[in-house]
């Protein structure tokens, strides 16, 4: 019986192959903030200038990551930091593959942030911090979050009875109790163009 | 202060957009088989094949799952299933971003790899059964985990005190003891082809 010739394992199609395809570099964009901050939104319309411009995108947020691959993690702080962990692990397989993803949660400790910024290069985590006034989020609560942490149904809700870490040193801040989402997505794309982190093709 | 309107949460780019950018659909080629059976090689010539005609694609397998994503999974039933769980719902965030995901995971077990099928439309998910009698696995041997798995340092090894349970209907059926890398990957290419399954632009 022949005995097919089995190569080395490092045929694989590596990030400089797909920069070459995509005309960018991947990166990851990840969004910080209190709930009602604006993360999703603002997530939502830099993948859609992206995308107008050709760009290779994805977006992780709590609407396909907490129903799928973190199914089975609740809300306690060992849960929490077990989903960002995760979801900063996607972003890398995704990075890997060459996509620009925009990342959107909470993720309110320093810690989880700076060891899912380790797992890329320099300059490709990008973290903006998406700020408002606690009492700003609070009055929007878009998902009546706030009023079910007050009414003591949520345990440990960021802002609430839950600490947020806000960044020391964000390569973005957005203050978005006085700028909408469109100027906001804006912002960033300003930020990502100024500093040669996105040239579109 | 200006209360910035937020847009329902509903703008993002789905799946058929990226289609259109990519001039492709998504798809998951998931390659099941013993150690030894070949499947990383074989992904990785599949991604190679698909790249040098312009497709988006990534690999999923245990040299950037096992580290990262899964590194805090052992190799018990309950952490291998838990493995292949996240590495499905991976492979459904990537092709929501309109990739061609090929993975390579041994899966021993039909109700996993139909767990995983099922998170896609249906043409979506191509099972790949990379078949090779097991003694011709265990004659090569790449990883020395055979021989470790005989010497009982190994528990549960698939194919030696470990199930594996051969895909009843796979989309596609390779005998790498008589195929070599290059033909199992161009018959995969094939089977996508003939099936209107990747169309390159």
């Amino acid at each position: 019986m022949p005995a097919p010739h089995l190569h080395p394992h490092c045929l694989g199609v590596d990030k400089d192959a797909h920069v070459a395809l995509n005309g960018h570099r991947p990166r990851v964009v990840w969004l910080t903030g209190l709930s009602g901050a604006g993360k999703s939104t603002i997530a939502d319309l830099v993948e859609q200038r992206l995308f107008a411009e050709g760009a290779h995108t994805a977006v992780l947020d709590g609407d396909n990551v907490r129903h799928g691959l973190c199914c089975d993690l609740g809300f306690s702080a060992a849960d929490r930091d077990e989903n960002i962990r995760r979801v900063a692990e996607v972003a890398k397989l995704m990075v890997d593959s060459g996509l620009i993803v925009i990342v959107a949660f909470i993720s309110p400790f320093r810690a989880e942030r700076d060891a899912a910024r380790a797992l890329f290069e320099p300059d490709e985590f990008v973290e903006v911090f998406v700020d408002v006034p606690l009492r700003v989020a609070e009055a929007r609560d878009p998902k009546g979050l706030y009023r079910k942490a007050r009414a003591g149904e949520l345990r440990g809700f960021t802002g609430v009875d839950g600490v947020y870490e806000p960044p020391e040193a964000p390569e973005v801040r957005l203050d978005t109790a006085t700028l909408g989402p469109a100027a906001a997505a804006d912002a960033i794309l300003d930020h990502l163009r100024a500093n040669g982190l996105y040239v579109a093709r």
